[in-house]
């Protein structure tokens, strides 16, 4: 196929904050980047993660910011400990660059063998005057810009070997039976849970899944396989299982909340 | 006037969702596009269509994405029928493209002389391993990037004659009284209804105006024609008869909701 | 540092407005700009000013706006006024270019040495049937897409000497006390004041902090300083003294609204 626009992109910034949209804050940000790498192309990912919420905004990078292109910088800020001792981060891994604190955020992107973690030690980089309580303008966003600007990883201070991971939440296995529990509701109010695709796989579709009161015996392929009103199990976009009401708003509905516990057994 | 910035403008692809700003969903759906047209400027026309609204998307559709230029691409997802038989479609109509599923979320865009639709039948285009729920990422994202790449309509799959389109709702009209209700409630509370400029013109501004229990007899130019705290009625910015409340919220003062019943008098 | 992606930065308009991201508003708005100057970089600064709340915008600008790059077009829709004799301006202001209406939103921005301020004459610029209510869309829009293709501000009408001002909020000063009050409430439940630093910079940390029954006797660094679910009070990131509480939300925690009198009193 002809491309009629054929041309250099811009070097693509994305953004992820719980700062939300009627405040100062994501502005701010975005002109500190753009002041120092005014050629980037800024893309919102969310600023509406739950207030200090970093396993919510952890679960967000993982399943949004691995679809960009290589060579993509995730700027990403959620900091309940700001101007603590809590170590900046700067990091490479599965082909794009991440910026933010090292509080957890990126539990789920690392382990990829070109993963390269370093602290943010050189400060002159950042603003000069910085304040205690917004890194994300006067550290991070400065730091992003840099690095979309081509500045190498190495050298923005020390490697670092152990940044901090959020517990793992995996689920409990055991033969024919997995216990897990809900790690995330959509804005559909969808329940995802912790429990993957490949666990429940080899059982085939004879399953019990258990949730509270509330029993479903099929995997589902998409929403509309029950009526509208009615509850579903499928497997969602995230390679997840989750459960979900057709045309509906299943939190509300069963009146489930983040982290309920979930069991699937085979049949 | 002198150009200071002359430069190739990048192509831009527009994004209408009900996917809210919390999830991963508007990230993942952007890495989609980016990764295939790293060079496409994305802009955020709206991710809060209240959560499966078919109706309310195409009325943004129809009024905001037409205000761009000719050569954009829109991508719209708003799709209550994931993963069912309705089908993916490609448009070209009024100079623009446009991307989504077939639910009559293009039923205000349609009807122009350059009108073209086709259904998206080759799947090689979107993601080699879909997921039933989220066609946004996996089939109309990667669209939408190849679209805006240059690919030719006509090879996405064959023309579709029978499109989805919602329910007329134009209003009644009879010799000097025109009967229609509301068909969208701004985030300000002004009260957007189906009845057309055109429709009043000819009556001049003797009109009498009923919604419920209220009856405005004037035709306002403008908010601040009336004191703050009053409801008036005038032309939006749609085209379109609005009741509204000079610095306030008509939907709440005046205890409407969408749909309710507004009619026009000759006087 | 070499640079991978050296290429022309594209002309920045950022966008600041009340309009919510629900309506047709914020991408009609987008799209007029798009349509006279498509090589534009659209970013948004906030579409969640509360509605119609000039002072909130106000305070948005000024601590956002001011971190983009020089020649940044800001474009600021917050228009309780539409369709009235208030003037729409374009200004000149700090090395970057502002256009809205002339109700205040522009009062913190003035007041620099290269400040120059024109009223918007020339309706042939903007959109050949303007409506009454959005100007946001139908003149404003296509200003700020004139100025970033290099029209001169000049062009545009006559100069203005007397813009809209909101009046002063500053606190009262008298020998060691200082009587404020809370501007601005942030998403987080932060409380800014208008007392900024140098206020009290000279009396040291030995300071008696007063918000109705709450007291507080030392100025923190950082939300860490106390204990999480503590009040605290520190130097926000504007500059203006903030209460705050730890990993909490002091606005719902203390029951403080905009415009709560604060006093700092020197010990």
């Amino acid at each position: 196929m002809q491309n009629k626009f054929m041309r250099r992109p811009a070097p693509i910034v994305t953004l992820t904050t719980d700062f939300g949209w009627g405040d100062y804050y994501v502005g701010a940000m975005k002109g500190a980047i753009l002041r120092i790498a005014p050629e980037a192309h800024l893309v919102d990912i969310s600023h509406q993660i739950p207030s200090q919420d970093v396993l919510a905004a952890a679960f967000v990078l993982r399943h949004a910011a691995g679809e960009f292109p290589p060579g993509t910088v995730h700027l990403a800020v959620v900091d309940p400990g700001v101007g603590t001792r809590r170590r900046p981060l700067a990091l490479h891994s599965n082909g794009h660059l991440w910026v933010g604190p090292d509080n957890g955020l990126f539990s789920f992107v690392l382990d990829r063998a070109d993963t390269r973690i370093h602290e943010i030690a050189r400060r002159d980089l950042g603003r000069p005057d910085p304040s205690s309580t917004f890194h994300g303008r006067d550290l991070f966003a400065p730091l992003a810009a840099h690095l979309c600007r081509g500045l190498d990883l190495a050298a923005v201070g020390p490697p670092v070997a152990d940044p901090v991971r959020l517990a793992a939440s995996a689920p409990c296995k055991s033969a024919g039976r997995i216990a897990g529990h809900v790690i995330h509701i959509d804005g559909f109010g969808n329940l995802v849970s912790n429990i993957a695709a490949a666990d429940i796989a080899p059982w085939g579709p004879a399953l019990c899944i258990r949730l509270g009161a509330h029993v479903l015996t099929q995997l589902c392929r998409t929403y509309a396989d029950v009526e509208p009103g009615a509850p579903l199990a499928l497997i969602g976009s995230a390679g997840l299982l989750e459960i979900a009401v057709n045309r509906g708003h299943a939190a509300r509905q069963l009146g489930v909340q983040r982290c309920a516990a979930l069991v699937v057994e085979k049949l």
